[in-house]
C-alpha cells in the first residue's frame, strides 16, 4: 500500500513533506483533506499534514521528516550519534518556533490577510533570517556538511519570505543555501502538482 | 571536564535540562548567563540554556535533550528507530509550539507581566492541554510505553499551566502523568538549588 499525505496543498507544512519525498524519490498518494471526510485520519488535532505508511499515521511535519528520513533515506539525511541528532534538532526546533512564529506569520498576514501583529512578526522573522545568514556564511549546509532534514525543515518558509515584503538580497549567504536546495536531485517547487506523486 | 550549562534560573526551558541531566544521573557547573561576560558562549542566538560538552556547543533545549540522552542516557529515553524517533519528534515539535505558544505564554503574562495577548494564549493552552489529557487516557508515557525525552520535553510549561489560572483538574489524565514523572528516579523540581550540581 503507497504511502498517503493527507495535505492542504497550499500550507507550507505540507510542502516540507511533499519536498523531502521528492529528496527521496518517493512516491506518496496526495489528499486534500477534509474536516469532515477524514476526521479519523487527522485525529484530535486536525491539522494536515498527517502521513500514513501502513500502520503508522503520523502528524506533524518534523516528525514526519524524521520518519522518511530514518525509514527510506540515505544516511545523510538523518546521521546516528548524538552530536549529529542534537545539531539537526537545533534547526527542527527553529523551524518551529522562530521560522513559524517569524517569516510564517509574517507572510500569512501580508499575503493571506490572517490576523496578527505584523511588526512583531516582521521583527522575528528578520531575527531569524539574519540568525540563518551568519550560520550559513562559512557553511553550504545547515549542519554535518551534507544536506539534511534540518535544511528541508528550514527552506519552505525562508524562501518565501520576500513574500512579506523583506529584501532577501540583506541575506547573501541565505539567499545562496537556498540556491543549493533548488538544484538537489529531485527538488520540486512548492507549486509543482502532484509532483509527490497522484492527487486523489 | 565537566558538563557546563549556561542558564538563567527561572528558565522553564533551562530547567527542562537541568531535569534531564538529574534525571539520567549527570551533574553539570551551573552558571547563571550573562550576556556580557558569557557572549561567547552564548554565541549570535544569545538565549540560553547553551550545553558545553567538551568542544560540543549546543543551544535550545530539545536539541540538548537529543544529546543528553543518546550521549548519557539509558536506550528508553531516545529509542533508536524511525517510527519511535519520529514519535517522540511528534512532541518535541508539540512542545516548542503548542506549549511556548499555549500555558507557557499565558503563564508569562499572568505570572511576569509580559507582554501578548491573553485570551489567545490562553485558548492555546487549554487546546494543548485537551490534546495532552486525550493522548495520555489510555497511556503512561506520551510514546513507546517507557519515559522518553517527549516526556521530559512536555512537562516543565505543563506542569505550571496551573499558575496561569487554568482549572488542571479539568485534565485527570494530564495530572496523573504529572504525578507519575515527579516520581521517577533522580525528579528534581524546578526550585531545587543547584540539584544538578554546583551553581558557578
Amino acid at each position: 500500500m503507497p504511502i498517503r499525505l493527507y495535505q492542504i496543498r497550499e500550507s507550507g507544512n505540507c510542502y516540507r513533506v511533499r519536498l523531502m519525498l521528492a529528496l527521496l524519490g518517493q512516491t506518496a498518494d496526495l489528499i486534500e483533506a477534509s474536516p469532515e471526510r477524514d476526521g479519523a485520519a487527522l485525529g484530535a488535532f486536525r491539522e494536515v499534514p498527517v502521513l500514513v505508511d501502513g500502520s503508522l499515521r503520523l502528524r506533524d511535519s518534523q516528525a514526519i521528516l524524521v520518519y522518511l528520513a530514518r525509514r527510506y533515506g540515505e544516511p545523510h539525511w538523518l546521521p546516528d550519534g548524538a552530536e549529529a541528532l542534537a545539531r539537526i534538532q537545533q534547526w527542527l526546533s527553529f523551524a518551529a518556533n522562530e521560522i513559524q512564529n517569524g517569516p510564517r506569520m509574517a507572510r500569512g498576514i501580508v499575503r493571506f490577510g490572517r490576523a496578527g501583529d505584523l511588526e512583531a512578526a516582521l521583527r522575528k522573522a528578520e531575527r531569524a533570517l539574519r540568525l540563518l545568514d551568519l550560520h550559513l556564511a562559512a557553511r553550504t549546509w545547515l549542519e554535518t556538511g551534507a544536506p539534511t532534514i534540518a535544511d528541508v525543515a528550514c527552506y519552505p518558509y525562508v524562501s518565501k519570505a520576500g513574500e512579506a515584503g523583506i529584501d532577501m538580497s540583506a541575506y547573501p549567504a541565505l539567499a545562496r543555501w537556498i540556491g543549493r536546495i533548488e538544484t538537489l536531485d529531485g527538488y520540486v517547487p512548492p507549486e509543482a502538482p502532484g509532483s509527490a506523486g497522484r492527487t486523489a
